[in-house]
């Protein structure tokens, strides 16, 4: 055994706090210690590394020093894994047991969640699941801190993630309320569609994805509305007014007001669009979290509204 | 007839796009005109006025008078009434024509919209009906300066606008899954739900008025799982993860998955929320606009979904 740190986790903790909070006094308000003890526990930890991790400039909060960014950049993998320790001692051998927090796009939630609430969640009842619904920007820096353990999201949202796994991929389909005469049809064509109202989901990464769809067929729809939800869409659709391009598919065939509406596939096929789950890129992650990935794996997403 | 004004209806807009835009190089664009242009309109209109409306200042942009912002403030109105002549001069005696914009809070738009989209657009189908969804620090502002000609919104967010009209007042229920015990009963007291678990609808003003139901009666309820959509709660209920508390009740017994969820009654009864429309309060609006806000009064909101 080599020798023992001459750190504590519990200054390391506090390190980390100070590099996000950006001020002694709002980490120590997050930690609910007081400013002192944790300005102690700075010069403490400077100490044992024998170098200073940290700068306090009056009214400019504190900054990290170039050995201190470093520091921090390991310190959130190690305490990640000393919670593991004893999480993994809570448990019963082989027994998932820890808090597991989900990410997931808004849009996604209504789909995604209920099969990893439900029926991972009923299977590891002793993890502890819990969900944050973020968009791209508020994700940046959640999976490496920690606080998020895997999110769901579109493919074209955190396109540079170094880690991923592509869960199903789905085209977008025409929705049109079941009185239209397309609803009927086998397939529709966009050509059909081009002099008709659209109804557009008009929330990244839909309507750019949707405007995309047309204009690489030298098209541009005529845009009657633009709905930020996905179910004003529905319910704009089922009372005739335009029809929508979605690319999540939902069992109910109703929406909100009870009126039918009707998936029709676009011919010629159009490019899919992925849904993914991401996970840390700088800490391995627990086995929990492992087996929440491989269980998403298994689930035919796909047949989900088909 | 009195004196003929010196000024032109294009100087007055150009005035309130540069009080808008803060610059002249913004205004410009916006206008599509080049910024040489509009200097020299906002020159002629101080001359007509006889009084410098606007100053400018070497890279701190353009700033109104004191007598510029008393312009400003009445050339909005003045500006809508004058599109209004033409626009009714496009419309028979009688028939309503020209654009109105409705805005929503995003949560009640698949509840507002269709009727308004449906029923009112097609019984005038030569009144160019937009929709924008916004939250609330989106709409101010945009009433008085015409961009939104009226608001459906929750009677909380807009609390001190002076033109409003409450069209209906809903109280919170609770939502449960068809095979929950619950599902049986008349109705739910508060105190029957605080030891089960809460899917929180976490977005303002949901989670704050939830938490204060249970606050007023001395109750802190236990929260499962936070998520920021109306259907995500749906979704979650109808999978039996927990217990809502809604406000907006809608006719699909069914979540996208196609679980059935069912509403229950809250005994003693408890405040009704009120949703209401909202319009401009420093200009007449045009006859379309009352005629909507009329229509809007004759639906029969508190039936949808009971």
């Amino acid at each position: 055994m080599g020798p023992v740190p001459e750190y504590t986790l519990r200054q390391l903790a506090y390190l980390v706090a100070v590099a996000e909070a950006g001020t002694v006094a709002g980490a120590a308000a997050s930690l609910h210690i007081s400013p002192s003890a944790l300005s102690d526990a700075l010069a403490e930890i400077d100490r044992a590394f024998g170098t200073p991790l940290t700068v306090r400039r009056r009214a400019r909060g504190v900054s990290l020093t170039s050995a201190g960014h470093r520091v921090v950049e390991r310190a959130r993998g190690l305490l990640i894994d000393a919670r593991e320790l004893v999480d993994d001692l809570r448990g019963a051998p082989g027994e998932l047991v820890g808090p597991l927090t989900i990410g997931c796009y808004p849009t996604l939630a209504p789909v995604v969640l209920p099969p990893l609430l439900h029926d991972f969640g009923g299977a590891h009842p002793r993890v502890d699941l819990q969900v944050r619904e973020a968009t791209h920007d508020q994700l940046e820096g959640r999976l490496e801190s920690g606080e998020v353990d895997v999110a769901f999201v579109y493919d074209t949202l955190v396109p540079g993630h170094p880690r991923r796994e592509t869960l199903y991929a789905l085209p977008a389909h025409v929705l049109v309320s079941a009185a239209d005469p397309l609803a009927a049809a086998d397939t529709v064509r966009l050509e059909e569609l081009v002099d008709r109202d659209l109804i557009l989901l008009d929330a990244p990464p839909s309507s750019a994805h949707t405007l995309a769809l047309f204009a690489t067929r030298g098209l541009t729809p005529h845009i009657r509305h633009r709905v930020t939800s996905y179910e004003a869409v529905r319910t704009l659709v089922g009372r005739g007014l335009g029809y929508g391009i979605l690319v999540q598919r939902v069992a109910n065939p109703a929406s909100y007001e009870g009126y039918p509406v009707v998936t029709k596939e676009i011919s010629p096929t159009v490019e899919p669009v992925g849904i993914d789950v991401i996970w840390s890129a700088t800490h391995e992650p627990p086995e929990r979290v492992t087996a929440l990935i491989a269980f998403a794996r298994t689930i035919d997403w796909g047949a989900v509204g088909r």
